[in-house]
């Protein structure tokens, strides 16, 4: 019943057009039923999602993260709070500096849950083995200090677990019950990644099987606009 | 490098005065580092934290969620979103029915930071180890559906790691600085405890050195009402 959290070390400066699933697979010992779970900067980087910005203008990459947004939420100072095409609602609309070349930004993919079934795939055609991926970026919350990493896109394990009519421990049915795993998953895999360490992969091995299915980010967890109590 | 989430199996129903930490260390083989995930349910019943509720009216707990709660933020049908004395915003103030024997409520602990500490240094005493604990519940999230776990209380973790001043992978200063550890930690073991598997405790073996210190979810994590966006 121990689940086990195991960074991926090693990996090489990730390049548009390298292949993910054959660098993760060179790189890590994986096993039927892991969930591989990847940052979404070495996914954007795979895929080309880099922007040229001005080195020395530091707000020169905001053109990126207004194009992106379908809706400013938030403004303050520098911050802004936008919804992105994905239904993601993230400051900048998840356009981001850190850990990319100087003079480039990178762009959030274009479809995350496509990107998990890509590397989902590809690792499955290199290892035989039946594997969840989930897509992972770091978004603040509301009411909360500090960042979080949630996911993005999933391929292969579940978005929200729907507990509706189990029991809870005393044989009484559940009232809450739809737990977000996924972000869950996102969550516990930042604790062996760390920001600064430049881990970008973590393997989560021994999760619950009835996890490992079809699923998707934007069907399951993105909260559509108007079942929204504060947008 | 690797983390381990352990789930404590065989724990007794808890009753109002029992010792957690009598109780915890009697059923799980702890380890110097370890952080104790202790969900809230639990912490409540053995502080007392109980009200009596018309089993046959589904809604006779409401005036506890209003007594609970300094404003409400929102109300659609049944579901009030409330902002707690402890600062923290979550549905019907963190008052809740399940698990919990039929004619009664649990409440939030009066002060989640302090249950947290009490089973800290009870650990401590018997075991002589340095421990962390974190006092979790569930609450869901502005613009993603399903809930997961997110830290209390805690003694002995860090609430949010702050990142300022260290760089990224490429040398970089990191823009994104301030992770929340304390609420990845709490999702992290909401992985192994499950709402329906009755697991109220977890352990997490190998975290970070540096992240057990000191600290206080009402200090680092509630984010005061003045900086907040969306409220």
């Amino acid at each position: 019943m121990t689940i086990s959290l195991i960074p991926v070390q090693g990996l090489p400066e990730i390049h548009p057009g390298d292949d993910l699933a054959q660098i993760i697979s060179a790189h890590a010992e994986l096993a039927a039923g892991d969930v591989v779970v990847v940052t979404q900067k070495v996914v954007s980087k795979a895929e080309g999602r880099l922007v040229a910005v001005d080195p020395d203008d530091p707000l020169s990459h905001k053109v990126h993260v207004e194009a992106e947004a379908v809706r400013v939420l938030r403004r303050r100072g520098d911050l802004v709070m936008t919804e992105t095409r994905h239904g993601f609602v993230c400051a900048n609309s998840g356009v981001d500096l850190s850990n990319v070349a100087e003079g480039w930004a990178a762009l959030l993919p274009l479809d995350p849950d496509r990107s998990a079934r890509w590397i989902r795939d590809g690792l499955h055609a290199r290892t035989g083995l039946r594997l969840g991926v989930v897509v992972s970026d770091t978004f603040g919350r509301t009411w909360r200090r500090g960042v979080t990493d949630v996911a993005i896109g999933t391929a292969g394990v579940a978005g929200v677990v729907d507990l509706r009519g189990t029991t809870d421990a005393l044989g009484r049915e559940l009232a809450v019950t739809e737990v977000c795993v996924a972000d869950e998953l996102a969550a516990a895999a930042e604790l062996v990644m760390g920001k600064a360490a430049g881990v970008p992969v973590a393997i989560i091995r021994g999760v619950e099987p009835t996890w490992l299915r079809e699923s998707s980010v934007r069907a399951e967890i993105v909260r559509p606009y108007h079942e929204d109590l504060f947008r």
